[in-house]
């Protein structure tokens, strides 16, 4: 039975997403997002489950970062979790007596219009995880009158649900991931995704353009793109790319290597099946078996066979 | 004397930005970025100072996503601010006794070497500013044993600097801008930086090349590109840009003007001075004159002088 | 009444597509494309009907380099003619007689499978048009035996047709053009076209690429695009084009501009109705009320109004 | 010692470049081109010698036309030759008696002004090469008063100069290249350059701009674009590419491998060393070793070893 880390404690949206992506898993809950990687890295883990990005706040951008910089660590699956927030106190308080509200600052923000309407006296205060406001603002002592969570964290502390569905949008959805220490990519399904991370060669103009253009004549398709800074000064950037496909096919190959080349780095963060096992519209002349025909008529003309 | 809103309260890396801009401006300082472009839109305050991105974190999503979807603000001036952390605690509170520390989640991102390093058992509490955690910390009921933030907040609630420059990176920069309510921007200076929205008008792969091809055929250097999600599900982005020129200048119309054709929005930020007064190297073809000499050239033609 | 050059001798298929441009005018035959157009230049004919490309042999060279070189004349018109040829003799001539034929090089192309299969042993020698061919071999004293050209110009000048439709394709078609002298250009019906000449300001790799971006970029469609060497020694090329749309279009008006920006030197050769009626499908955000919004809302952000 | 046919008869410039690229080859003079490359397929000869382009007049079409569509050939070397014309006439001539000029198309369009200015009067006369129009004015028969030809033809068939330079240009080149057999290419010599031939898939608007992408991305620099009609109605096109690199060269490979998945066929004519020794200037990213490593990369990560 395999050992997953997640964002803990118990209760988060993290550990919603482990048990759909890993029903069987034994569950290590970790203090943040670096520790549950670490716990992977290092082995006291088989793999961890971690957001990625969050349809309203965009790249989760601990886990980016991470990701980018830390010891390699491979992608092998994501599910898409659609996030509902509550708002839990202790037994006893009531809405009038809330002074202070705690959360991770992706829900507060999330619920900025909630608590602006509902709570307009409130601070809100910020935290590591949600489930970890809700473990907090169970304590007699804390000085959090209320935390914003999820239901299940709620129950899992002993919290009362004052108000469900206190996000802005109701369609708010996280994307986690699944990763593991390197090792090859599953296999591919047909309805594939690909992440990769980049670094520029030098900040020219055009930089960006060209990066785009080597997916484009290969007819891979981006599904996100995300600027990071390097931390060397304004102005330098890394990116996240997710495209379709997966590194087993010839067109994702070709399209890699041809940034492997040209950029200064190409970080691969994995192939894995799509959650929505949307498979893509492959472009003519794009597919595997163009590619081996192409190579077999390039062997034959290089050999004098024109 | 122009009176700005910006990140209260007294203290905070805002304020520093702020008497940089506008030095004899009268401050009014705001409970967060939002409160502070707010004072600036009902026009209790002239302006607004606020930060845009951080070399080491990126851009500061609130005020980009305030700048993309609140009621129009103009940007009209930018200041780079480096940013130095000390460690702040009430007088008489030693290493050892730090058990919560309190601050704003990118100081704290930015200081995470150093507190794994010298504080490993503390807890890192996120909070809306440094220099609102070091008003909380200064409190002697403070549940907070220290805070994270610039010296001058120390000075000014009166904290003790037990360490200082903690942060991981030396080099650490945050853009600020100046905003206003909507006027004309201000005069050309030859070294100007223009900030738009853009929002694809709709998800085709190659909407993104598109858009920086409007950019590359005019000539015209992107300086930050960034992705931020519109709420609409995953995989549904908008763009912030910044870019070399000036809104009065040609190439810098025509680029805009066929964004603002072929994309869905168009949000105008504004265009203003660079901080660091680079002049940007114009392409062959693409200064004023050759639109005007080519705008001559084309009414030529239609009107029959070949 | 207009009076028209044309490639003359009476007989020609430019007189055909003379007659069909302007079945009124009054016909002045020339002795060679250059002569017809220099008739239009210095005033002697209101214009010229000229061939400028062919669908089997591609451009005529010397309508293509006498629109890029000599003094400029505007394109206000076009036809597409099917090209017929047949075998012309004196009367008593028999197909075993025929030693030597005379036609132009075009003709003699285009009939080479016939006259390589019927008459194996002939000559064929290149004059100046098929219908001067005709006239040569109408006299008695003429060196050649056969003719190829219009079965019209057997008639004209009394000869027997031995065999049509000896071309080996039986659908080429030749493109004439009316040419006159400058004037602005007749109005746009919504299908019409627009001929370019191009010279590249250098021969950086890449300029072409550049020059086609900026078609794509506005949305305009290219139709032809012809290659020809400047003179200036091998490997250096200056370009017609032939488009969709009219230069009084401000999507092409754009364009045009562009390669008028940053190539060395454009020459504009007209724009006309289609001589096959078909609408362009025009990219969406190109039309001229999408120039029109775009120049608008420029004008407002430029004055304040975001 | 090998035989090689070339555009005879003897005198032409065609044999010049033969004795150039083949001091030691047996010559066979040929009709015209097409039966220089119909030797060389049969086999009657080793190869052919035939000029490809000319820096006054463009692509020699038969050439173009022969090489796309007839019987594969491979073209293995080329040679650059000025161009110089005379004007030859039988003993006894004088220039007041030239009534008829002969000559190759292409010269008589090289010696326009020249005949326009001294021999106002002449009609020139298109014949298919000019050593032949030399051999046809020696005959005392002839009904050509004057050949234009190069000087070699003249004292080949007894004929005197009569002025000599007289195209309008001093700097005609011509380039001639070595055609044999189907074969494996010569190896590369670090400055060749490579032949293609590129038919569309379809007519879609931005076809040539998705060929260019396809040499550009792998920063492969074209020396030569001519586009020919496809013979299937106007509007459709064909094109020959000359480009800097060796078909074994792996930028070289991948970029015409891209060329053959997505068009609707691709023609190789051959890798050869340049007559001008230039080698390319290559850029980053693209030599040999970087696609060799990008290999074991891609490699290396589909096997786990990220």
């Amino acid at each position: 039975m395999p050992k997953l880390a997640y964002l803990g404690p118990e209760g988060t949206f993290a550990e919603e997403a482990l048990r759909i992506l890993a029903p069987h898993a034994e569950r290590l809950p970790s203090a943040n997002v670096s520790a549950a990687l670490d716990a992977a890295r290092r082995g006291e883990a088989d793999g961890a489950v971690v957001p990625l990005e969050n349809s309203l706040e965009g790249g989760i951008t601990t886990t980016l970062d991470e990701l980018a910089w830390g010891d390699p660590l491979l992608i092998t699956a994501e599910v898409l979790l659609p996030v509902e927030f509550s708002l839990l106190v202790r037994p006893g308080t009531e809405s009038g007596d809330i002074k202070r509200i705690f959360s991770h600052p992706a829900a507060l923000t999330q619920c900025r219009g909630f608590i602006a309407r509902e709570l307009p006296d409130a601070v809100a205060v910020a935290g590591p995880s949600t489930a970890g406001a809700a473990q907090e603002v169970a304590l007699p002592s804390s000085p959090y009158d209320a935390a914003i969570a999820a239901r299940i964290a709620g129950e899992h502390y002993g919290l009362v649900e004052l108000a469900s569905g206190i996000g802005d949008r109701s369609d708010t959805v996280t994307r986690f991931v699944h990763v593991t220490r390197p090792a090859p990519p599953p296999e591919p399904t047909g309805a594939d995704r690909t992440s990769l991370v980049v670094f520029l060669s030098d900040d020219h103009p055009g930089a960006l353009l060209e990066m785009l253009t080597e997916f484009a004549v290969r007819g891979v398709n981006l599904t996100r793109i995300e600027s990071r800074p390097t931390g060397d000064g304004i102005g330098r950037y890394f990116f996240h790319f997710d495209f379709e496909g997966h590194v087993a096919e010839a067109r994702v190959g070709e399209a890699i290597s041809g940034l492997h080349r040209v950029c200064a780095d190409v970080r691969f963060l994995g192939s894995y099946p799509r959650a929505d096992r949307l498979s893509p519209q492959i472009k003519r002349g794009t597919a595997d078996p163009d590619f081996a025909e192409a190579a077999g008529w390039l062997a034959r003309i290089r050999n004098g066979q024109i």
